[in-house]
Parts: structure tokens; C-alpha cells; sequence
């Protein structure tokens, strides 16, 4: 947990935001319970509802609690343990000084929550509540506000402060990120051929769990990185293919890792690995070098499509005017998602806000055209984001020949030489980065090895 | 997953069986859908339902189906990918041949399932269904059948065939017990001053990731074991203590294992920590030594817990007739659980279909008393049974001093005595078990250590 001070601050100046745009009324927030994997006393590993960490702190769940936009009152809303939780979950502070440990003065058992916003709507008053993020948060929404929605006031003041990181966010995002490099580090080290991918997976999870909270989302790690969100781990590692590792690190402070490297199975890329890759490379690197404030994250996706584009067009596998193609929103046949998201409590920061609300400022619209309409975070960029730069190039049959056979591209793919392509898999590299005054770095203490040299030169590393 | 004809077979009997008891209409299956951790793009790792596993074995999200008792109609419902589901998730088999893949001949769309149940209850058939294990389940069928209750028919006739292993599940249950060793023994390895508790709780989860489906049940490994279900691992291990490791891994079969061993944190164990730990090891020994066919688990637990009392009696911690610390429950001051539960798909099998109807036997009741009274397997054992043997002893001084408070256990309990055990914490000691036609058997290749010389043996063995 952070300083009380922290939590104080960000209450009074979310209070302070809320009010300076007339908004009265008060603001109720739920944080998670334990979700059931299989029956309610066997649940998957408690994690907390973020926006409850962001201005609360207490990793505990079945809590709520109550903020008064006009008085200024808060209240955290729990149960102090029995004698029978003692006996299961150990001797624990009481709920109220919890609350005073990050500075809140009232504390109440938990039902009283529920109370207490009735009796607020009851006298008139405006209840503010946050979209859910779990199932059970939605049942007891739905039965609390029923036919109402979240406030708008609400979510965009929370996505307006927690967009911005702090500097105890910023070291814990580097502390996420040095975990996320030890655990690619291990990963890269264990390919090898005839290795189960489920094996490695396992000492990458480890490790996290080891030394942070976990994964901060399910781990991909395949030979077939033409799937984009590939859960599977049952193949064993076949020479000479592509293996895409995108994984990442929760910190014990629940705050994430997200990288993405591209690995040649046998240690050395062949030539036609090796194109694609350096493409994939220099759009990672260009796309930083761009990354700045005042510039808008669509743009720097657009600049990077551009520049793949100009890739590709080398290979003779586009053909054509970079713009045009742009246009006719032809890199989404390799590149069918966006160039990143935001990062920081969530691996996809605040997605349960609303994916809109947090990744398009006001007025930006969401492109419809492929890969750029898959963007999630398109919005001016300002000093303290935290974002993923993670182009890719797929080659994807099934979207391929739908392409061909509804015409689409016509004129710029080169569908005749994509054919020899069927079989390549796909590339995407990703790092972490944070919006600076005057520029960016990538978070963590160390970028994982990503020129084709690094990369072979780590693998024989791990190999002798 | 099994051979086609294992769930074939299974769901022919159950329908036979709702039929001998006189059901009509239809019963509904619906399996798991992804479970968001903290928003819906950011899933747990994904776990399919028990029941659904076991009558349809297919392994994927958003699934339901109808077997008609009276028809013998069946029909499962999911719906085919789309190009979008192939360019994130890959290309995928058709539901139909997902279905034929285990005997059933009619697939549907996953809307339509929900069609076919309102059609049915329009035409006054009745719609039997279980209960929900997972709250987006809850909701669903909240909406599908307000008001109703599951069908006690339905739920009892799968219990009474899930709790009777057929040879290819205990062939399942003891690969994950196998797994659970490994798991287990990786652990006991990694015991040493000063290492964070954490640190081998990722190492032993890791093991089961790269192994099977990961654990079984959140892991326990604690030394503070007088706290029954810590999840905590934030301390380093000091000397002296002891240290309760109670864990199991779920194999890629989605078979459970579950054992708890107790270690000294130094390798040797003092004279009071082996004077308990004897009483319960020779308790876990003497339960095992009883069960077989025709006896109730209820009483294999009493009868273990006179011998639990006798041990305790020697060591003058409570004096007095056994019978009559029985019947005054003075057993359950120091295990307040129960001596084990059903164990299968699920580490607790079949839990979410209710704790009583599972370890229950008609017209058994549920004690009253502490310790009994949280049995959750009582049943009279029959072959086929898995289940597990753990007793346990534990000191907690907030249970004590409340029992001394409110004159519990008065002449029967040396309250005097205890509170020089203050701060031993607790140990139990758990095996898995699967009762033959004349006798029993442990589950797994290998038993773990437990006696104090092999668990001393295999500590010393790590070091050296």
C-alpha cells in the first residue's frame, strides 16, 4: 500500500473535480468479492476492484464505501470478523482502523452501504456509481440502480486522474516491468526444441507469483502468433518456426507488466523471419521516437502503419501509394489490432470504465476501418501516460483469402506472394512506455533484447 | 478429455435414471463462460464447469445443452467462431463436430438453448436444472427461471453418479496426486530460514502450470496453520515454527488432488511439536485403517477424533472419558473441522450442487457440535469413493480464551496446560484416499513423508 497521503489526495481532489463541475450528490464505490471458480469456497485469487485500490487502498474484500461530494464525509463500508473468521482467516485490525490507514475517519458494517444509498435517493439525492467490472458487482448494481446507469461525471473525473500516473505509480510500473523482464528473460531462456509450450508457461507464472501477484493476464506464448489472443500451450516447440511470448507481471502492488517478444525457435531467424522481423523492429522504435505530448496516440499509430507500410512495400507484398493504402485501411490485413493501450492498476487501464471513455479524448471518433478501429488508446498524449507500443505483422489464411475473395485490397496486396507467407505465423514486439515533459522512456530498468542480433545473441547465451 | 463413448455412457444412465424415478421433460446443462478478473477482456484463467465437463467434456466457453429424458433427445448449443473469433482465438473445429466428438448428434445456436426452455415450459413441460456455481451462471439462470428452484431430482441423481469414480477418473485422480506429490515435494525442498513464504508458493503453482491445468485450490502454506485457510505468504520463514504446506495441483484432465503436510521450519522437529504431530499422524493413519465399505464417514471422523482425544489425554491437555468429550464436542476446540470431504473434478467434488446433499446421506443429519459439526463428508463409504483423511490439531488462542470464557469444555479441557501452546500454531496432516471393494487405498504413485523420521529424512536430504 502507498502512503495514507496518497489515497487522502486522490479523494480530495476527485471530491474537489466532481464538485467544480456542479455535480452534487454522492459518490458510491464497490469493491470486489471473491470470485467462485468452481463453488463459492473455492475462488480464484483475489484481486481487488482497481478503482477500490486507486482511492482506498484496503486489499480486503467485500467492501464499499461513500463519498459525500457536499459535506466532504467518508465512509468505508465492511465487516469486522467473528470469532468463526478468526478461526478460518486469523486475528484481523478491525475494519475502522483500516479505513484510518488510508485516512478514512467513518467506518460501518457493509449492509449499511447499501442503506445508506437508499436512504440518499430516498431524500433526493444523486447516487454517482462506477460501471461494474465482475459479474456479482453487476447483479448487486442492478438490484441497487435498477434501469439506472453509471455516472458519466463520475467515470470521466476517475479516468481523468488515474490516466495520469503519479511517481509512486510510475516506480511501481517499473517494478512491474523489471518482474516482466525477469519473467520473458526465463521464458526466452527455456525455448527450445521439443519443449511442451505449457512447461514454459508454468516457470513464467511462477515467477510472478513468486515474486508479485501474478500475471497481470492470461499468458500467450504459441507458434502460431497469426492468432492474436492464443491461449492454448499444447504443442511442443518445432524448429524453425516463430514464437510469440506476450505476457506480463502484476506487482505485489497490483500494478502491471505488458511486453511482447518474437522469438525464431531454432535461436537464428531465417531471411524471411528476419524481413518481416526488422520491419515489426523499426515500427517499435519509430513509434517511440514519435511518442511525446501534444501528439494523439492515433496519430503515432497512423505514422506507424505508415512506416510498416513502407515495410512491406519493400517486400513487394503491398504495392502502391502508402497514403492511399492508409486510406483503404490496408494495414489491418496485417495488423488487425491497434498500436497500444493504456497501463498501470489494469494491464488495459480502466477498460471496465468504458474502452471509449479511456483510450478517445472528447470529439475523437473510433475509425472504422480494420486495425485502426481495433486502437484502444487514440487520445492526446500528456506527460505521465502509461502506454504499450506493440505493432505487429500477421499472416493470417483465414483473413487473407476473406480479403481475396471479397476484393478487398485490390490493387495494393500482393495476395500471389502473401501465398508463400500461409505458413510464417506472426510477429509483435511490445514494450512499456511513459509519457515524459519532452519525450518518453520505456519503463522498467531494462529493455528486453529486440534487434534480431540481440535477440540471437541471448538465445545462444541461454544455449551455452 | 475421455474416450466418446465415457460420456455417451454417462448421460445414458442418467437419463435412465431420471426416468426410473418417474421425471419427464428436459434437463439443462449450462456450462462456464470466461470469468473477468478485472474486465471483461481480462479474464481468469478459463475453468469449465464440473457438471458440464463430466457429462459433455468439451472444454470451451459458452456451451449449454438439453437432453430430453423423455425423447433422449440431445442437443448441444454454442456458437460456431465467426473470421473475428479466427484472427483472435484461431481457427476452430465446428460445435457440431465438438459435440459428435462426444456422441451428441444435434448442435444449436447458444441463443437458441435458451429458445428451446422457454418453448418447453410453454408447453408445460418441466425444465430440471442445477445449481449455479458461478455468479454470471446465477444471473442467467436468475433470468431463465425466477423463482425457481433447481431440481432436487436432477441434482441427486448426479450426485449419485459423480461420487462413484469410474476406472478412468481414478486413473485421472491419481495423475493429479502424482502431480500433487511433485507439487508437494518441491515445497518441502524449498523450506529454509529466511526464504519468503511466496517465494515457494510461486515455485510450487509454477509446477503445476507447467504440469497441468494449475492448482486445485488457492495454496495454503503458512506458519501460522492454527489459522485453518490463510492465504497469506508474506512472511519469512523463521525458525522453530511449524509450517503447514496444504495444496493440490488439477490436472490438464481437470482432476483434483489435495494434501497437507507440516513441516518444522528447521528440519528437525522439537519434543512438543512431535508429541502432537505423533497424535496426528497416527490419527491420519487409524482413519485410513477403518475406511472401507459400509462405514459412515461420520463415524470413521468420530472415531478418529476419540483417538485424537486419547493422544491429547496423555499429554494431560484434556482429562476425562473419551465418550463423554464426545458428546460434549471437545474435539472440535482443537479441530474445528471436519476429517475430510468427496474429492473429483472438484478438490471439494460437487460442492456447488450443496455441501449436505453431497456428504449426506438421507435422513443423516448435520451435527451440531464444533468440529463434527463442520464434517463434509459423512456418508456411508462405498466403493468408488475418493476421498480425503486430514485431521488435524490446532491452537488458537482466541477460540480457547472464548471457550474458557464462556465455560466450554470446563473439567475436560487443562485450559491451564494450553496456554503454554499459545503460539504453536497447528498441524494437519492430509492423504487422499479411494475406497475398494475391501478396503482402501491412497491415492497417487507415492505416499508423501510422514512420519517425523521420514519427514526429518527428506528435510536433511534437501539440504545435503
Amino acid at each position: 500500500m502507498f502512503d495514507k497521503q496518497v489515497y487522502v489526495s486522490r479523494r480530495k481532489a476527485l471530491l474537489e473535480k466532481m464538485a467544480a463541475q456542479g455535480e452534487k450528490g454522492i459518490l458510491f464505490f464497490l469493491g470486489n468479492v471473491e470470485a467462485p471458480a468452481q463453488y463459492k469456497d473455492n475462488c480464484y485469487k483475489w484481486r481487488q476492484e482497481s478503482c477500490w485500490l486507486y482511492y482506498f487502498g484496503i486489499d480486503d474484500p467485500r467492501y464499499a464505501a461513500i463519498l459525500d461530494i457536499e459535506s466532504g464525509r467518508e465512509t468505508v463500508y465492511a465487516d469486522d470478523v467473528s470469532i468463526d473468521d478468526i478461526i478460518w482467516m486469523g486475528p484481523q485490525p478491525s475494519v475502522l482502523s483500516k479505513a484510518e490507514g488510508v485516512g478514512v475517519a467513518n467506518a460501518a458494517p457493509y449492509v449499511k452501504a447499501f442503506e445508506d444509498v437508499a436512504a440518499a435517493k430516498a431524500a433526493g439525492r444523486k447516487v454517482h456509481f462506477l460501471p461494474p467490472s465482475r459479474y456479482y458487482n453487476t447483479m448487486t448494481l442492478e438490484k441497487l440502480f435498477p434501469g439506472e446507469k453509471p455516472s458519466e461525471a463520475f467515470v470521466e473525473t476517475v479516468i481523468s486522474q488515474r490516466i495520469v500516473k503519479e511517481p509512486c505509480e510510475i516506480e511501481a510500473i517499473d517494478d512491474a516491468c523489471a518482474l516482466g523482464y525477469e519473467m520473458h528473460s526465463l521464458g526466452r531462456d527455456c525455448i527450445k526444441e521439443g519443449v511442451l509450450e505449457q512447461d514454459i508457461v508454468g516457470k513464467m507464472e511462477g515467477l510472478t507469483l513468486s515474486k508479485g501477484w501474478g500475471v497481470s493476464f492470461p499468458t500467450i506464448l504459441t507458434q502460431h502468433g497469426e492468432t492474436l489472443h492464443n491461449h492454448l500451450h499444447d504443442k511442443l516447440i518445432e524448429p524453425g518456426k516463430l514464437m510469440v511470448i506476450d505476457a506480463g507481471a502484476e506487482s505485489n502492488m497490483h500494478y502491471a507488466s505488458d511486453f511482447t517478444r518474437t522469438y525464431p525457435t531454432s535461436g537464428k531467424f531465417t531471411t524471411k523471419q528476419r524481413e518481416i522481423y526488422q520491419i515489426v523492429c523499426d515500427c517499435n522504435n519509430f513509434a517511440f521516437s514519435i511518442t511525446r505530448p501534444g501528439i494523439t496516440y492515433r496519430d503515432v499509430h497512423i505514422q506507424t502503419a505508415r512506416k510498416m507500410l513502407e515495410g512491406l512495400r519493400d517486400l513487394d507484398l503491398v504495392r502502391g501509394d502508402l497514403d492511399e493504402m492508409i486510406l483503404e485501411g490496408i494495414p489491418g490485413l496485417f495488423q488487425p489490432h491497434g498500436l497500444g493501450h493504456n497501463m498501470g492498476l489494469d494491464v488495459h487501464d480502466m477498460e471496465d470504465l468504458g474502452e471509449n471513455l479511456v483510450g478517445y479524448d472528447r470529439g475523437q471518433k473510433r475509425s472504422k476501418l480494420p486495425g485502426l478501429g481495433s486502437l484502444r488508446m487514440a487520445r492526446e498524449l500528456r506527460e505521465g501516460f502509461v502506454i504499450t507500443d506493440e505493432p505487429g505483422i500477421y499472416f493470417i489464411p483465414a483473413l487473407i483469402e476473406k480479403w481475396k475473395k471479397e476484393g478487398l485490397g485490390e490493387g495494393f496486396v500482393n495476395f500471389a506472394k502473401l501465398e508463400s507467407y500461409y505458413d510464417f505465423g506472426g510477429i509483435r514486439l511490445e514494450d512499456d512506455v511513459l509519457v515524459l515533459a519532452d519525450g518518453a522512456r520505456r519503463c522498467g530498468p531494462k529493455r528486453l533484447p529486440i534487434t534480431p542480433a540481440e535477440v540471437e545473441e541471448a538465445m545462444a547465451a541461454a544455449k551455452s
